[in-house]
């Protein structure tokens, strides 16, 4: 019986943390004889920006998903296992994760989380994020 | 190669979600070969109140104490798995979890997740809260 089927992985593609969750989560695709998806997600540059966009902020934009798409791509080729779906897509981080893993049919979210006091308890971090309105089980891995 | 070797799981008590996420755990234990605990935090009484505590809530305390060992003792022989350790404490959810996953080298702490938004987010859930600070993976069970 499988009790995770489909995990889906979001990345911040950091070179050592990205690498430790994703690695975690191969070991994890392994033992349940789950699928595994790589997602990572832009948030839009504009976010912090209240007026028009300048046009070299929409190239940045550009520059920055493609940079992100090789990036995840040779990131892929890194982990050694069969990869299902591999996306970059913009948005909001934590509603991306569940869209995604609700299309996907994905059964487990894995995220890293830092465990960090402070600010980032009152700003909210990914993970919490996540947790919230996700109609799948969420795993946090300490990085 | 055991991913998680010990998980701790926080449970509420609530006769069906607390079930559910109890089962969970227990498949979890098997597919990795690993220990299992059970832990039920009570919130104090006295930090709904800002003044001097009324003996009748001490003893009311002291009887939801009592009714949480038992309950987790029926609880803990329904599940068909050997647990390492199982006990109820008196203290901050979050925090308790966090220090006896700490004691007994816990590496996996496992909670159920309503995934609500609005108020629920506001306040912070016991799955969000565990994530902060928590030196191990946590894994929030949605229910």
């Amino acid at each position: 019986m499988s009790i995770y089927t489909h995990l889906l992985v979001g990345l911040d593609l950091s070179p050592e943390e990205s690498l430790q969750v994703a690695r975690k989560a191969v070991e994890l695709a392994r033992l349940h004889g789950a699928k595994l998806s790589l997602i990572h997600v832009i948030e839009p540059v504009t976010f912090a920006y209240a007026g028009d966009i300048p046009m070299d902020l929409t190239e940045t934009q550009l520059a920055l998903e493609e940079q992100a798409d090789k990036r995840l791509a040779s990131f892929t080729q890194q982990l050694g296992y069969d990869v299902s779906h591999s996306k970059v897509v913009i948005g909001q981080t934590a509603a991306e994760l569940r869209e995604t893993a609700a299309d996907l049919g994905a059964d487990l979210i894995i995220v890293g989380s830092h465990g960090r006091h402070g600010l980032a308890l009152l700003l909210g971090s990914t993970a919490s994020d996540v947790l919230h309105g996700a109609k799948c089980d969420v795993l946090a891995i300490r990085v």
